[in-house]
């Protein structure tokens, strides 16, 4: 295992240092419990948006928060939930009266300590609602799932969700956004390599040099099939089919795509699997109004993408264009 | 090699259908010979800014292209100096009368191409100066390099610089910007692992599993030694030894820091590095008072990252907080 780590036990900590000297000026990283809070944090009056998973993910979340997106962000180990308690505390950190959001990949661990802290919050008083993320139409049920999983387009939910919690949007209203958000957005990712969990040292699975896995969960959960390495556009092709025969998408839809690296692949190559996106969308006569290309939700260093549709409404449109300041997404993007 | 692309020989023109979809407000990819211009060029009265090189540094230079920073960029075949004649003509594209700067990474095939271009460019009327950038301290000269190696600076160079030419600086103003810029910045690499060139196929050097190279450079060459991997804390020291005295730095410098993924290493670890940095610049009485964290200047997948280092002045520091809007770079990052 070759790292830029120190001890694999400090990863997430020692990380947690550097994000909060790089952004200092969006965040603060409070110890102890650990997790990472906007630097004007509690917003008065504004519903606070905490979100948070297994550390891994980078930028997911710690850098979406920031103004018009996240209030809190809590990472766990590196792939594994976080407690209840670092949960308590950011709700409480955020809270400014309004209630909180708790956006939440669905993942068993994840979906448990939320709700755990969810009840912990409200019994010293504030209002908490979660959403539950199951963008991921691969599987149904998965390794750490029942369901499907919740992966890249949890950045859609937090990205539109945030911004109209900042334009004051109230709970109910907050809440039925990001159910909608989800309701329309599909992904589906594919692996070329596996990635290595520091505490652990060896690779989270096994796929032959020649192999690529369809359908592969965030955490090297078995995906749909495993095939011979095929030509980009046909990867493609293979991947869109199950995200829009799922909603399904139909000719006249707006879309928002994102086609997300999994920490490994350069981005050169994301770019020619947009390029196939966007030949198949204008094929079947949908319009794609708005595009991320980057590393947003990664598995460490794996080496894939996914690749996420979002239906957009108006509203939607709106919330997307609004002004945004974190560490990973900037206004403009 | 496993990668998400078609055909070898297309990955550049097909990675730049996929810029041109995702940023087509901020660009145009002109074709035959193919260059990324502005998509509000040229710019009547401002110098223009162009830079190039080889493609497979992504996000440079390409997405350093809008408003604030580059005119334009030229990309070659990957790891391959672009011909005079992409040069030539995305010069001619950005010149608004005020002449056009030429901002060339020192690699030999750059160096002349560039050169060829601006002899051709100033045939036609343009008056063209060129900088060159050699910012990498790890060897003197290199495989495709006499004297020092143009590496991850360039972003630092390219950003304050087309700061100065969007607020209207002349040509002359702008030379002596870059040519500060460079003589204040230092940066140098480590391996972890090796990158697969598409067309080549196979991995651009042989690295042993438990080994780093200090000092590498953009394209697999040399760096100063190869030592057993290390924890990321002395990594971090044996990189900044030399940046540091090489300028040298010293107590009470202002510093931008820029902590670059060369593509395959998570942003996790990036973040552990720079916390080093940090540690050690305040222990020697320089102050980080600006910082970069994720993949800016990449060699494809290779694993590992290069740490820069730029004393500022109160110019630079005005230009480097001025506004930007770029794929890569936008406005307060």
């Amino acid at each position: 295992m070759k790292k830029l780590i120190n001890d694999p036990k400090n990863v997430v900590a020692e990380s947690l240092d550097g994000l909060e000297l790089a952004h200092g000026d969006i965040l603060r990283v409070h110890r102890d419990p650990d997790f990472i809070v906007r630097a004007d944090a509690p917003v008065q009056g504004k519903v606070g948006i905490v979100s948070g998973g297994g550390s891994g993910h980078e930028p997911l979340h710690g850098g979406f928060v920031g103004y018009g997106m996240l209030s809190a962000a809590v990472p766990g180990a590196v792939f594994t939930s976080p407690t209840p308690d670092p949960i308590v505390e950011a709700t409480k950190a955020v809270d400014g009266g309004a209630g909180v959001l708790h956006i939440v990949k669905n993942y068993t661990g994840d979906v448990l300590n939320f709700e755990t802290a969810a009840e912990l919050a409200e019994a010293e008083g504030i209002t908490v609602k979660s959403v539950i993320i199951d963008d991921d139409v691969a599987v149904q049920d998965s390794t750490y799932t029942a369901g499907r999983r919740g992966v890249a387009g949890t950045v859609f939910v937090e990205k539109i969700v945030g911004a109209a919690a900042e334009q004051g949007a109230d709970l109910d209203a907050v809440v039925e956004l990001a159910q909608r958000v989800n309701a329309n957005v599909r992904t589906m990712g594919v692996a070329l390599t596996a990635c290595i969990v520091p505490h652990a040292g060896v690779p989270s699975f096994d796929l032959p040099e020649d192999e690529i896995e369809i359908g592969i969960g965030l955490h090297g959960e078995p995906g749909r099939e495993r095939i011979k390495l095929e030509p980009v556009d046909v990867i493609v092709d293979r991947m869109l089919d199950p995200i829009l025969s799922d909603l399904p998408f139909a000719s006249g839809d707006r879309v928002a795509v994102l086609v997300n690296g999994m920490g490994g692949t350069p981005l050169i190559e994301l770019y020619i699997a947009l390029r196939r996106v966007g030949q198949v969308l204008e094929e079947k006569g949908i319009s794609v109004l708005r595009t991320l290309v980057g590393n947003f939700t990664t598995s460490l260093e794996m080496q894939g993408m996914s690749i996420s549709v979002l239906r957009l409404d108006d509203e939607m449109i709106e919330l997307y264009d609004a002004p945004v300041q974190t560490a990973a997404l900037r206004w403009g993007r």
